[in-house]
């Protein structure tokens, strides 16, 4: 029979189909039929030489004929810097301007080169460009919170081929992020100690659902994993910002990601994913309540009626056993 | 620019991306390519004459040997009725066995007949159905909360064609649901009437977003639609839960929710969608704080990182406009 299982972070539910629960190998897609990209596009605006084809950069890292990393506004943004954040209301329904920012990192002049595929130094700029772009972003006093997040692949939410992140730096807190942070406040005024860093300490004495560990990092599939495949990074350096990482950790980080990406990469034949940096709202940054950590979601399943009438996941993986066949991926 | 918008059922922000938005006739898609579907199928479960392929029918509507809805438990369930509700707790984790129940309605003998080219009397058949299965399924004391849903098509999370609806019995209220009753309890302790019933009655004063009245149902694009063309179908008679719903709502509800189908329907091509019956917690039923609706979400857009990590969904339909296209679409 299946199995309830409680996130300690939200208090949702997921249901852990074990009967109908395909086995870890299962999810893996056929890339046979697929065909390779090539190194460079002429049609793709973030390829080096259509460098005009998108808003100017934000800011350009190496060389500035020759660049490693780019970051633009986005084209289409969700958000924009103009006007301002007051909201307007009439009865029951408020709202304001879409005010923010909405950046993208291009990681990479190589169109066609993933994470997985970078050199452990590349990675490591990529991570400091994140963190700058998060310390600029952060300037705005209308700032309250930025979302970090990578969609690989079509059914991930992208059409653009060439690897890049999103930024999006948004006025309001939304209930997601604050629920979260309440949960965690509410255990550290009860405990005295951090949700996350509790969680942390319990997966390491249970070891069943560890991918990964190194000095500064975990990977981890969570107990109530929402997804399948739902991989966490977890720092072990308590913090409750990104911003805050440590030179140290980003060194680590570098590796310790692209071996997570590249796991994921090879045992599900280059699923479509989604990364999302999770870190405190800005002005919560001092205090002590919260982790910073990394999400990495694989669109392995479609979202049904039942989620979008719950907020219950059904999950047909069982979280030890894709954790186990992780960990026996060599890289 | 963009909008931000909140939802007052949930106080969740939605970014109307009114620049990336698409038309309400973008939408559409093409279904010259789709093969149609035969009135009966060999291979399918749910046709007359492979009764025996599914679990032993819960209930039976019609002559046995010719009917016209059948119930049957789901061979693949996301929960049983086999042991109890126990919660077991290590350190911080917590779960249970899946106990609850989950069942298939068959809506039709026919294997090609959706709900928008049934008779009227047959979708006021299958809505009675709906609330003779919501009563049966409450008689547990350990159901909690009683979800009917119908997934259709392939990204809606289905892959059987045969027109079906299920219904989860569940012993945990989740967050999801708990907390929109909260916020509606809020607002009945703040101003002494239903947050629901308020919001309807502030909709039909703009009535920008309404789609279709009639002297029992309203169908409108919520002010802070989560998705392209989401459309809520809301009683006016005042009722916590679906269960009370009266014979004269029935009958009027059919030709209803068959129309709003069909405009979907014609307008965007038979998309995939969900629908959802939003009711109240069982134990909650006899308070007047909630308004039992149904949700119908097709399914345009896939979420991506943002909406993952935020919990605010980017909407790149514009509600009013979709309203207004809706109320044109004549079926």
């Amino acid at each position: 029979m299946s199995e309830l299982r409680q996130d300690p972070t939200t208090y949702d539910w997921v249901i852990i189909a074990k009967e109908r629960a395909r086995r870890p190998h299962d999810f893996k897609r056929d890339v046979s039929e697929r065909p390779l990209l090539p190194s460079r596009s002429d049609d793709c605006p973030f390829c080096p030489g259509n460098e005009e084809r998108t808003p100017a950069a934000a800011a350009v890292y190496g060389d500035p004929d020759n660049w490693n990393i780019r970051v633009v506004p986005n084209k289409f943004p969700a958000l924009t810097p103009e006007g301002d954040t007051t909201r307007e209301e009439w009865k029951l329904f408020r709202k304001s301007r879409g005010y923010g920012k909405h950046e993208v990192v291009i990681e990479t002049p190589v169109h066609n080169k993933c994470i997985p595929f970078m050199e452990d130094d590349h990675v490591a700029e990529l991570l400091k460009v994140y963190r700058d772009r998060y310390h600029a972003l952060k300037k705005d006093p209308n700032v309250k919170i930025i979302l970090i997040f990578k969609n690989h692949g079509l059914t991930a939410g992208t059409s653009l081929e060439h690897p890049h992140t999103q930024i999006v730096a948004s006025p309001v807190v939304p209930p997601f992020i604050r629920r979260r942070f309440e949960i965690a406040t509410q255990h550290f005024d009860n405990t005295g100690r951090c949700l996350y860093c509790d969680i942390l300490h319990d997966e390491h004495q249970s070891k069943d659902r560890i991918v990964k560990e190194t000095p500064y990092f975990t990977a981890l599939h969570p107990f109530a994993s929402h997804y399948p495949f739902e991989t966490w990074i977890m720092p072990k350096l308590h913090s409750s910002s990104f911003g805050n990482i440590l030179e140290v950790e980003i060194g680590e980080l570098a590796g310790f990601l692209k071996e997570i990406l590249l796991k994921l990469y090879v045992s599900l034949g280059d699923p479509d994913y989604n990364f999302i940096i999770h870190t405190s709202p800005v002005d919560d940054e001092h205090k002590t309540y919260y982790l910073w950590h990394i999400q990495i979601v694989p669109k392995l399943t479609f979202a049904a009626g039942f989620e979008l009438g719950s907020g219950i996941n059904i999950n047909t993986a069982v979280p030890e056993e894709t954790a186990a066949f992780m960990r026996g991926i060599k890289v």
